[in-house]
C-alpha cells in the first residue's frame, strides 16, 4: 500500500475532487458558478483550476455565443474527455489483464493476454504497457491526475515484510514505465471492490466477496471502500479453520477452508470417492452427467463455504455476498448447499437481509478493481456529497 | 441509526468541522488566518462563523493588546470551553450511565445510577437528564452543535423492524428532553468504539471488541469509525456457530458462541462438573481457590472464544482485540486459552500483528461511545487531515 500524501496534500486533493465532481455532475460551469457551488475561495479555486488545466483533466471553453463587445467573453470549464483518469492492471498468475477509465469514470476498454507462470516481472510490465497501448490507440492522454491501480497475487502487507520485495520493486518498475503513481493491492480484494461497483453487487456499500479457485480468498467492501485491515491482512477467508484436525494448509495452519473448498481439494475429494477427473473441466463434466460422487464432493465444499459465510455475515453484516472463481461454474451443486448452510448458521434476524450472488466480472475484475482503487484514493472523494441536486439521503 | 442530513447539509457540516478542527489545534485564530488555513471563501467562512458564534461553540476575543487608533482592533476567534459538544447516555439493562465532553473533546465527567430492569422509558430518560444535570452544574451550555449519542441493549437495525418501536420512540423522547439531535446504536458496539478511542485500544484504527457477559456481543471499529453493516446487524459475534449440534440459543439458532461463553453457560458447565456456584462471584472465588472444575469451565469457553477471534482476525485484520465484560475477571484462566486458540487458528503471518487486551473503560464505555458517535457523526470529520502542522502521515 502506498502512503505518499501528507494532510495538506490530502486537503488539496479533496478540493480537486470536489471541483472535478461538480464538473462531472453539472457539465460545463463558469468560474464563478464553481466558486458558489464549492464554497472555495477565489485563490484556492484559481490554484486548483490552474493545476487541473495544466495536467489536461480540465479544459477551458470560450462561449462563442456570448454577447460581444461587453468585456471578456464568458469562459466555462469542462472535463476533458480525452484525459485518462486511471489504469487498472491485474498481474494474475498466468495472465495480465488491463482496463482504463476516462475522467468521466467511463470504462474505455479492457484487454487480457495469457503468459507462462515464470515470466519475469520486466516482461509482464512490458506486456501490460503493450495492452494499455492497444486500448489507447494514441487518442487517450494520461494527465498528471492519472494513476495506475495494480492487483497482484498473494497477501499485500506492510512493506518490508517477508516476500514483499517484489511488491516494492513492482511499483517502481511501473512508475518508470507509465510515469504516474502506482497503487497496489491483492487482486482478489480488488475483484471484490470491482464487483461492488460494476458487478454482481453494483452499488453495494457492504459487500463480502469469496473466490473459490486454485486458492480460496476474498475481500470486504465496507462503506463503499475496500477494507484492508490494520496490516493489509484482511479478506483471508480461505484460512479460517473449518475442520478440527483437518489437512495441512499451505499457510502453515491446518483445516483451513482452502483445504476443503479449493479446486484441488474438491477434485481430491472426488477422486477419493472413485472419480477420475484431474481438472475442473472433468469434474464439471461429471456433474453435468449427474455423477453422485462429483455432486457430493461439490456439496461438501458448499456446506463449509456457507458456514464460513454465515459467521462472517454475523460479524460484518453485508447486504450482498458475491461468490466468484472457477468453482462457481458448478452452479446449483455448489450454491444449493452454500444457501442451506448460510440459512442454518446466520443470525435468524439477518437471514433475509443478505443476498448471495455469483460474480459477473470474470477475469477483468482485478483490473477494474485497480481502477476503483485509484478513484477511491482520495480519502475525501467518497465522502463529499454525491450530488447536491438530488436532495436528501435515502 | 439517524439519517437526517442531505448532501448540502453534510458539506456545510464538513466545513464547520474543518473550522472547529483548526481552532481546536491552533487555539485562537483571526478570520483571515482561518480563511488561509481552511481554503474557504469569505462568504462561506462568514456564514459558518456566524452560525458557530450564534450557537455558542465559538466566541470572539478582542485583542486588547493590539495597537490602538489604527482602525478596528484585531479580533480573534476561539472555541468556547463552556459549550457542551456532546452527551453520551448508555441505557443498560439495569442502569443508566452518562458522560459529557466539551468542544475541545475533553471528557467533562461521567455518572451512573442503577435501577430496576422494568423501569419505564420515561423514567429512564428522566434519570439520564438528572445525571447530566449533576455533571453540568449549570456551568455547561449545550449549544446547537451538541447532540446526544445513545446506547441501548440489543440489535439496532433498520427503523420499522421487529422490536424497533421502542427505538423510534426513544430518540423522540430524548430530543424533547435535551432539545438536540439523538443518535442511537447498540451499547456494546459503542463500547467497542470507546475502547478504540479512550480505552485499551486507544488510537487503534481497526479494532475487534468482544464482550463476555450475560450475553456475548461485540463491535468492529474499521478505519477509526464504528462499523454498522448494511442493516445495522454487525458485531453479532455471540451468534457465530462454534458447535455442531450445540445447545439452542436465544437467537433461534444452535451452538452459538453465546451458548458456550456467556456467564450463564460457563456457570452451567461448572455445575455440570460438580461446581456449586450460581453466580459469577462464586465461580471467581472457586477459581481463586484453584478449583480444577472452575478452571476447566472457563478454559473451555476461552478456547471457543479464541477460535472465533482467529476467524474474525483472518477476515478483518485488526491490530488490537479487546475482551470486555464481567467474565474477563477470570483473568489468565480465560486469557490463556484464548491466546492459545488464537495462535493456533490465526493466519500464521498475522500472528504477531494482533494484540489481545482486556477492556479498560468498564461500565462507562457505552456512554463514552455515544459521545464518540456524535463526534464522528459528520461524515467528513474523521477524513479531514488530522493536523496540517504535523507533516506526513506515518
Amino acid at each position: 500500500m502506498q502512503r505518499r500524501s501528507g494532510p495538506l496534500t490530502q486537503l488539496r486533493r479533496g478540493h480537486e475532487e470536489l471541483v472535478l465532481g461538480l464538473l462531472r455532475r453539472h457539465g460545463p460551469l463558469s468560474r464563478s458558478a464553481l466558486g458558489t457551488h464549492s464554497g472555495l475561495s477565489r485563490t484556492t479555486l484559481h490554484e486548483i483550476l490552474t493545476a487541473l488545466t495544466a495536467n489536461g483533466a480540465v479544459t477551458t471553453v470560450r462561449q462563442e455565443s456570448a454577447p460581444r463587445g461587453r468585456g471578456r467573453p464568458a469562459e466555462t470549464l469542462t472535463l476533458n474527455p480525452d484525459a485518462g483518469q486511471a489504469i487498472g492492471i491485474d498481474f494474475a498468475r498466468r495472465a495480465v489483464h488491463v482496463a482504463i477509465v476516462n475522467v468521466a469514470h467511463e470504462v474505455v476498454g479492457s484487454a487480457s493476454e495469457a503468459h507462462e507462470a515464470d515470466l519475469p516481472w520486466d516482461d509482464r510490465a512490458e506486456l501490460a504497457e503493450r495492452l494499455v497501448g492497444s486500448l489507447v490507440e494514441g487518442s487517450l492522454r494520461l494527465g498528471a491526475l492519472s494513476a495506475v491501480g495494480v492487483g497482484v497475487v498473494g497477501p499485500v502487507g506492510d512493506p518490508g515484510e517477508d516476500g514483499a520485495q517484489r511488491l516494492t520493486d513492482l511499483p517502481r518498475l511501473l512508475r518508470k514505465r507509465f510515469g504516474v503513481p502506482v497503487l497496489l493491492d491483492n487482486n482478489t480484494r480488488l475483484a471484490a471492490l470491482a464487483e461492488s461497483i460494476w458487478g454482481a453487487a453494483a452499488g453495494g456499500q457492504d459487500v463480502l466477496y469469496l473466490r473459490l479457485s486454485h486458492g480460496v480468498g476474498g475481500g470486504l467492501v465496507v462503506g463503499g471502500a475496500l477494507h484492508r485491515g490494520a496490516h493489509g491482512l484482511s479478506g483471508e477467508f480461505g484460512h479460517i479453520t473449518v475442520e478440527q484436525n483437518g489437512s495441512r494448509c499451505g499457510c502453515g495452519g491446518a483445516g483451513c477452508l482452502e483445504t476443503v473448498a479449493s479446486i484441488r481439494a474438491v477434485l481430491q475429494n472426488y477422486r477419493a470417492e472413485g472419480g477420475r477427473a484431474r481438472k475442473l473441466s472433468g469434474l464439471l463434466g461429471a456433474l453435468s452427467e449427474d455423477d453422485p460422487a462429483a455432486r457430493r464432493a461439490v456439496n461438501a465444499a458448499g456446506g463449509k463455504v456457507g458456514a464460513v459465510l454465515a459467521a462472517l455475515c454475523n460479524a460484518v453484516g453485508p447486504s450482498v455476498i458475491v461468490l466468484g472463481g472457477e468453482l462457481t461454474e458448478a452452479g446449483d451443486a455448489l450454491f444449493g448447499p452454500v444457501e442451506s448452510a448460510l440459512d442454518e448458521h446466520i443470525l435468524p434476524m439477518s437471514r433475509h437481509k443478505v443476498s448471495l450472488r455469483r460474480a459477473t466480472l470474470g477475469d477483468v475484475g482485478g483490473a477494474l478493481g485497480g481502477i476503483a482503487l485509484v478513484l477511491h484514493e482520495s480519502p475525501l472523494l467518497s465522502h463529499y456529497p454525491a450530488d447536491p441536486d438530488q436532495g436528501e439521503d435515502s
